[in-house]
């Protein structure tokens, strides 16, 4: 029961973290972690996610500046931006539900990693920008930015509704 | 690290299991897995997630008939039917992630949990279809089904690209 244990309370303990040390993230850490969204389920498995990855201070600046959220992005070693390939997409509600699976994969692993995230949604009223900020093709649709680094601390609270107030139907 | 390790090798064993034996799932069991789903992030956690536990095997098989893979229903023990709650909404790209995210986490855990899962989408073609069999408001739109019970067997193979081939850009 170990096993189930631990993936269980990694789903449960996960927090969005937004405030992160000084310390920097390994690059074979952030493969990683783009690894274990890479193996979430998609339609035809058609994979229609994309990912970039953004260190340098000056363009991180940037993408900082298209969302009211900038400061975490500043303050952070490294972000990750997730994007949906048109040219890979066969059905567009699926599609992003694949590419939710995928982020999901990537908090897990962050938190499996001892690393703290955050996913970013507000930044999507300039996805446009924060593509061209990239020089990237027009293909690719900004979904998400995935801020990491290591926690500065890991008392966040967050709650959910009772499941019993979820559960529409029961037969 | 093992824990490090139990997550991460969740995340890349998971596969679709198809076919299931004939024990049943308790429901304390189907609990935890929506609980888990429950965990997922969502924006300003508004939490758009509601879901339809299916047992019944006459409303299970009028399920089945709205999808080609209906006879992977007709022959598990349980369903459940997630769907988004419109009167929660607030962005409906960033809703279906979250949703996404939440399936992840369901499949996550029945995997923990030692058993078997298949997402399946493309009954989605008739989501007005299997919202009217099972007597459901319309605020509630389909999403997927996830079909869950014990595997038979757990030999699937699937392969992802390379992670090369998905980083568009790295800074």
């Amino acid at each position: 029961m170990g096993h189930t244990k631990d993936i269980l309370e990694a789903i449960y303990e996960r927090r969005s973290i937004r405030e992160y040390t000084n310390q920097s993230v390994e690059d074979e850490v952030i493969k990683e972690i783009i690894r274990a969204g890479s193996w979430a389920p998609s339609g035809h498995n058609n994979q229609p996610w994309r990912f970039a990855v953004i260190r340098d201070p000056k363009m991180k600046s940037q993408i900082a500046r298209q969302t009211i959220y900038g400061e975490i992005i500043d303050n952070a070693p490294v972000i990750i931006a997730v994007f949906a390939d048109k040219s890979a997409m066969y059905d567009e509600v699926k599609d992003h539900m694949a590419i939710g699976a995928c982020i999901q994969n990537m908090l897990l692993a962050v938190h499996a990693l001892n690393l703290g995230a955050v996913w970013l949604g507000e930044i999507l009223k300039n996805r446009e920008k924060v593509r061209n900020i990239l020089s990237l093709p027009q293909d690719l649709e900004l979904m998400a930015v995935v801020v990491i680094g290591h926690p500065m601390r890991r008392d966040q609270k967050s709650t959910r509704m009772d499941i019993n107030e979820l559960i529409v139907k029961e037969t």
